[in-house]
């Protein structure tokens, strides 16, 4: 093990070039025109995996290719399967970037770019740990199986139908992501749970192009109007989500993990600070963690609708759009709530308007055993990496893989994160710092030794 | 005057040729970039009316400027104040235009281009009538002033102003105003009512950039869930309007009144079809007519938020926005109302969330008196030019100089539509038909002899 300390060690520069490279490629899964550099990712990915001694594949998929990656040359010992993704989310708004978003740049402790903690980042510290391995090694404890896929950020489409017809060659004995935050700087976490998703897109239509809104208005449905009153019923006065039976397979919320959220650091008024509001808003009864972590919500991430340029402009719209996504809580079904969501809103749609109803995708929340074997070396390699043991947090976000894994494999998932909350992800000037980048490199490799004494 | 109709008659050609050449001028006022596109149809509006015979002048204002002009030679007769606009609405969406907005074309008897109808093709109508009486018998019955501004489209900033300051010369009997439109096809109007309009710009600012949605969702307040919830409660569910004190001055329909409205020719089922719905809906116990020329409405005319592109993006958007018109009706005061909106919506904004509202303009609605001899005048000129008499109609849209021309100069204002309210004004595939257009001239030729014959 310690020549791969040195070896990390004497590679820094390199690693971190090697990430730069990787997050130069736009490889914004959800634009169509960015296909190209999509596929170039995962060259890269694949590249880097073949170079280190795995061998590699590029699968085609009807969307963006994944990456898979093996080296199985441990005999009996445990397998880990590593998940990851190379696609990133949209950079825009462009222009609240200080740097541009595909051109990394090192200040202030931090490599900024998109894609710096979300996934590219994260995904990398895996790649390269294994490959230090077998550089410095010349072989692992371990036998390991990468899939890095680049549809993460549109919803995975074309991942579950890979690991479908692969499920004998992905057989694991546990699988690592780390596409999750420490908790705080200095403070890593192993995350034991995370919230699902759905998301849709609501389109209400009017007449049929947008009217002069003196002659026509007062007796044509505004879709403008009608659409604020759908968006507005999805809430009631407490913060409670009002779409039909959302809340009955919600588990609650057990008094010892209450607890065990309120005996973190966490001072709200920083959280607010940090996003720079100074209040929130949401469930009555539920703490601020509370909400993020085991709570479901439904947000509108995008509103569209009539003109949007310069000065005023009289119209009644067309047409007026809103993109939804709820994040979910087990044992919430996505499914069930994406129709119920569905026919809530075809309920009140107006005289005058027809809705377009558009389910897009959706993946079940998680919670994990928290006492493990796997846990436990998970604990003993980021402690000795970090030189701080670290905490069990749920988090907020959605990893629909982990759903899968288990439910395809019967694989658990351990949920390492090298990042941090405040990185930016999906947001402008995304960022990673250069220290955790390192960290986690070492961390990696920690725990493959740790998963390897197992056997 | 039977040398003023030969000589239209002889001229149909060129009055369209000349109305093409305006049109292709892209004068939007909203649009900054469109600025030396503006004052070119300004220059061109001048021009016609120099060419003529008039006095010209273009007016310098803060904004685009004014084309003021006189013919003063008929003594003592009576004199007309000719008010319209050389600007037009901003023409996206593009797409959905069968030929460019800015390049006139003529198919099914009409001329297709924005601004055919608003206002371009009716103010030239009175140009052309002027310049025709000029051409064919060189004088003019009555004395003339022009007043064609550039900023009808954005709230006429300037135009009170210019009102202001010219009050003696600008001094009148009657003003004459073509920016309505006939009750419909062989049914010309004359229109006595107008509404009035408010406009604002809402917005409502969250955290100081987009957020993850799963890291942050629950406990940070969504901005743009928070305005749905703000514009939802601008009206109940009967369609009535909730700002305090909306209906306070609203005059009542009197019983004649809705009689003669109900009197007229209206297939709700055509009405609804001709924008392409099946339904509509507004403010319970009122008909369709009564909504669109009597009562007050509050339309959303544009929203905007987040992502907006292909694909879902998993964020809360920093900030959420709205632009609102209200349309007025007699004796609602606009500048109250905004006042009394911006309060309703700034004592809703939720924690988390901070209020911008932008108030941008403003006009009373406006009731003529019905009997009046400048209405004979324009009743006889009409029954003439389109073989039919016009009935009395009220329109829903707003002429914010005909409240100023009251208020400064003490004078009524006959408006007379020549276009249909089908013509596609402020949308895609606005236009005029051909025939219309020459009745319009022609009646405006007669009217100025009806006119000349009050003195």
């Amino acid at each position: 093990m310690q020549t791969v300390t040195q070896f990390l060690q004497a590679h820094q520069t390199e690693a971190l070039e090697t990430l730069k490279a990787l997050l130069r490629i736009p490889s914004v899964s959800a634009i169509t025109a960015h296909k190209p550099d999509v596929r170039r990712a995962a060259e890269f990915v694949r590249e880097q995996l073949a170079s280190a001694g795995l061998t590699t594949e590029l699968v085609e998929t009807d969307g963006h290719p994944i990456v898979y990656a093996e080296w199985l040359k441990a005999g009996d010992a445990p397998t880990v399967l590593i998940y990851g993704h190379y696609d990133v989310q949209p950079p825009d708004p462009l222009d609240k970037w200080v740097t541009p978003p595909f051109e990394p740049d090192v200040r202030d402790g931090c490599l900024w770019a998109r894609g710096a903690t979300d996934d590219k980042g994260q995904m990398l510290t895996h790649v390269l740990s294994v490959a230090a391995w077998l550089k410095a090694e010349g072989r692992l404890l371990i036998n390991v199986k990468f899939v890095i896929e680049g549809e993460e950020e549109v919803g995975s489409e074309n991942l579950d139908k890979f690991l479908a017809a692969r499920r004998d060659q992905l057989r694991s004995d546990i699988a690592v992501i780390s596409d999750t935050s420490q908790y705080a700087p200095n403070i890593p976490a192993i995350t034991y749970g995370l919230r699902g998703i759905l998301a849709c897109e609501v389109r209400l239509h009017g007449p049929k192009q947008d009217l002069h809104s003196g002659i026509f208005g007062g007796a044509i449905t505004n879709p403008a109007n009608a659409l604020t009153r759908l968006i507005a019923s999805l809430h009631d006065a407490h913060g409670r989500v009002q779409i039909p039976g959302f809340y009955d397979d919600v588990l609650p919320l057990a008094a010892a993990e209450r607890a065990s959220f309120a005996a973190l650091p966490f001072k709200e008024a920083d959280f607010f600070a940090s996003v720079g509001v100074t209040a929130g808003w949401g469930e009555e009864g539920f703490t601020s963690t509370e909400r993020r972590w085991a709570r479901p919500t439904c947000d509108v991430n995008g509103l569209a609708a009539g003109y949007q340029g310069e000065g005023p402009k009289t119209i009644i719209p067309a047409w007026a759009s809103a993109k939804i996504t709820c994040r979910l809580v087990p044992d919430q079904d996505p499914h069930k709530l994406l129709k119920s969501l569905g026919q809530f809103l075809q309920a009140q749609t107006p005289p005058g308007c027809r809705l377009e109803f558009a389910e897009q995708h959706g993946c079940p929340g998680f919670v994990a055993d928290r006492n493990s074997p796997f846990m436990e070396a998970a604990n003993a390699a980021i402690r000795e990496a970090f030189g701080v043991a670290p905490v069990m947090i749920r988090e907020g976000g959605s990893i629909p893989v982990v759903g899968t894994l288990k439910e395809l494999l019967g694989v658990d998932t351990l949920l390492l994160g090298w990042g941090q909350n405040t990185d930016n992800l999906h947001s402008p000037n995304e960022h990673i710092s250069v220290a955790d980048f390192h960290r986690g490199i070492l961390a990696s490799a920690l725990l493959w030794k740790e998963i390897g004494s197992k056997r």
